[in-house]
């Protein structure tokens, strides 16, 4: 029982978190407190609960693919994204968005209602969605370093990672070519059923990748397809996406070619709007969303609908784009106060990424200064009242590559400016003391 | 992919009664509409997010085992009517409560908040609970006839049913001992992970097992798991436990010996609150707890915390307790305006079974009279306009006996006076018709 469910390794910074009130964590995901839209979701609810007629429909049980209105109007958003980010984009590897007149069939249109399914978070769309394609055994293809608790879900259900270096806009398509062709030689491409990808401002390392990327990825897959026996998929997490603060959106890779058949996308309205009110939601092509839609109902069937119908609303009444282009500035806001105090404060050794969007910073140290839960610069980190997620969490058990141990994963997600600049001057203090 | 995820047999009913308005629905376990909190619910989120302070906390990301509050006021809920269950309970396998002075460890006591999990309705309890414990291929042993959900998360994820009849006051304690007897034999008990019981107002035969049955059926499994060479847990769905409308509660099994060790509770606000705003729990013994909560760290690193917190104010304002006696009452009729309607319309050659809680009649057709999707009595019955849930769904595949299919599941959670007992009408046609 439970035999590969181990404790991750972060939990129990959480407790020391909650332990220690003096303690700043840059280490959490969670988002801005004192943006958080309290009234105008409580204004939302009573519109809702004002009237019998929808009170009701938000206290019963819904459908376990979620309510019709919110699947249209999500698919609808989602379609409105791609479309502003591809006019921008002046890639070749677009599809041309199908021609409503023409569309006579849900299936050749990558945002279809039809196709759309409302979870608990993306985060849920990310289990179902490794539940209904993998076996104990398979092997999934993740960017090397990626999002932790992905790699949580692997490991409890018993899968393989292979990971596939990360540059600064994306995934090395050069890698990722290489370690198809290996996996074939080794008579393993049939255990290969997934590459994900966290394609926007990305969990840990703050990267977007590249639409051209993404569509070369699809490419590379489906080369592979033959060889493997079944679709290969490509899961693209955009939690973040909408967290943009600077630069241009990118196009998802339902934009690309193949990526209407072979792309599942996991979104959400968790992150930004409310965190605690978790709406997500996947697009998901036949048959994947069959499947996942019928293991959702063995989980919950379906989300709470209450929480839905608020998302309605917030879409519907432009509550929605009105909170988005605040936390946008918000979290500009922030992120320069994190980049200008570690400007100020970090010794020059240190290599840092800049993200456009997202909530985290990426900090490398020189190398042969390891960063774990065990070595000096946390312990020092975590003496002087300072917390961070160690970027060794966020790799893979890959044994085709040594794991990086000498990252920081920095977020200005949840803390208040003066604690990221106090934070930063802590940890600051910590790294010149251990570098010195 | 997905190859065990075969649609539920009864989805297309669903989706049947939606595109036909006229039909009367005896079906679906959907709750009673016209009861439904909305403006206690309004009330209560008014108050959550009429102060920044509480509004922030309910919006922002709560943690995976959910409200520390939440968690006590539940924990506390549950003891108490655990209590006065025991009360009025003669029997002598109950072990007393600890007192609290004497209560030195959480793990001794069944009701601490240390071992309460919040979860997303009840039903992802009982699929995280399968997870956590069954590997594919593995048995769980279940009433006969159960519900149907819980086998589609056995055949979902490769595990075998064996069925246990069901008798008027629970399951066949005979029957019990005797398949763990011949799974014995067979070599198979290692297997065996899991005894599964609605064990209030059962879905969908309306039966409540006895105390005194739950506790033996506890002595039972303890007395094979040296065989089996693992703890066999009982995993207790009381779902329905709190919509009783006739006869005493009866404790749950975390109050029989042994029970603190081998009994996981999946118990729930969504019933008897609001199914929309879904928030369910389960009480877990280490190390079952923890691995758990592990797992529900990768399905969505907690439930909703706006609904959670509603689930705080509603317990805490005493909203809950007046909704669930208005509810109790408000079941109590339409069960009647049921049963009435039965006695006047149905053939007396059918028997049916009456509930003391619950949402569920159920009704047995003289042998050889089929009921199932593809019988005459189901089309007569959709062609008169109304759908009811046949019995065999609700059947295990266990190959060691034949599978009933003349029975059905009658519900008056959803439809109100009118709709049920025209509902019963037009059902006792169909019933004549195919009878005489």
């Amino acid at each position: 029982m439970g035999r590969r469910t181990t404790e991750p390794p972060i939990s129990w910074l959480m407790h020391a978190a909650l332990a220690r009130p003096a303690l700043i964590s840059l280490a959490a995901g969670f988002t801005d407190n004192v943006s958080l839209p309290v009234s105008a979701t409580r204004a939302l609810l009573n519109q809702i609960l004002g009237s019998a007629r929808s009170g009701r429909v938000a206290l019963q049980y819904g459908s376990t693919a979620g309510d019709p209105k919110l699947r249209e109007l999500t698919a609808a958003h989602l379609r409105k994204l791609d479309r502003q980010a591809a006019a921008s984009s002046s890639s070749s590897s677009l599809v041309p968005e199908p021609k409503s007149w023409t569309r006579t069939k849900d299936e050749d249109d990558p945002h279809s209602p039809a196709r759309l399914l409302i979870t608990s978070g993306s985060q849920q769309l990310l289990y179902l969605t490794t539940e209904a394609l993998c076996d104990e055994g398979d092997i999934v293809l993740v960017e090397d370093p990626t999002y932790f608790v992905f790699l949580g879900i692997l490991q409890s259900r018993g899968l393989r990672a292979r990971a596939i270096r990360l540059e600064r806009d994306g995934l090395s398509l050069v890698r990722l070519e290489r370690t198809l062709q290996l996996l074939k030689r080794r008579g393993e491409l049939s255990r290969v059923k997934l590459l994900y990808l966290v394609s926007y401002f990305q969990n840990p390392a703050g990267v977007t990748t590249a639409f051209e990327k993404k569509s070369a990825a699809l490419k590379l897959l489906k080369r592979f397809e033959p060889a493997a026996g079944h679709p290969i998929y490509l899961l693209e997490d955009a939690a973040y996406r909408e967290l943009r603060f600077a630069g241009q959106d990118v196009p998802s890779a339902l934009r690309a070619r193949g990526g209407a058949d072979r792309v599942i996308y996991a979104g959400t309205f968790s992150k930004p709007f409310a965190t605690g009110a978790r709406v997500g939601y996947g697009i998901l092509p036949e048959p994947v969303f069959a499947a996942v839609k019928h293991i959702k109902g063995n989980h919950d069937f379906g989300t709470a609908n209450l929480l839905q119908q608020l998302s309605v609303r917030t879409l519907a009444s432009g509550d929605y784009a009105r909170h988005v282009a605040r936390l946008q500035k918000r979290y500009a806001h922030k992120a320069r106060v994190m980049k200008s105090a570690i400007k100020k404060y970090f010794p020059a050794t240190v290599e840092w990424w800049e993200p456009e969007g997202g909530l985290y910073f990426w900090v490398r140290l020189p190398r042969g200064i390891p960063a774990g839960i065990k070595s000096k610069v946390f312990r020092t980190a975590f003496k002087n009242d300072v917390l961070y997620v160690p970027g060794e969490v966020c790799y893979a058990d890959d044994p085709a590559r040594h794991k990086p141990d000498h990252e920081l994963r920095l977020s200005f997600g949840n803390a208040g400016e003066a604690d990221i600049r106090e934070g930063i001057r802590r940890l600051g203090m910590a790294l010149r003391r251990v570098l010195s």
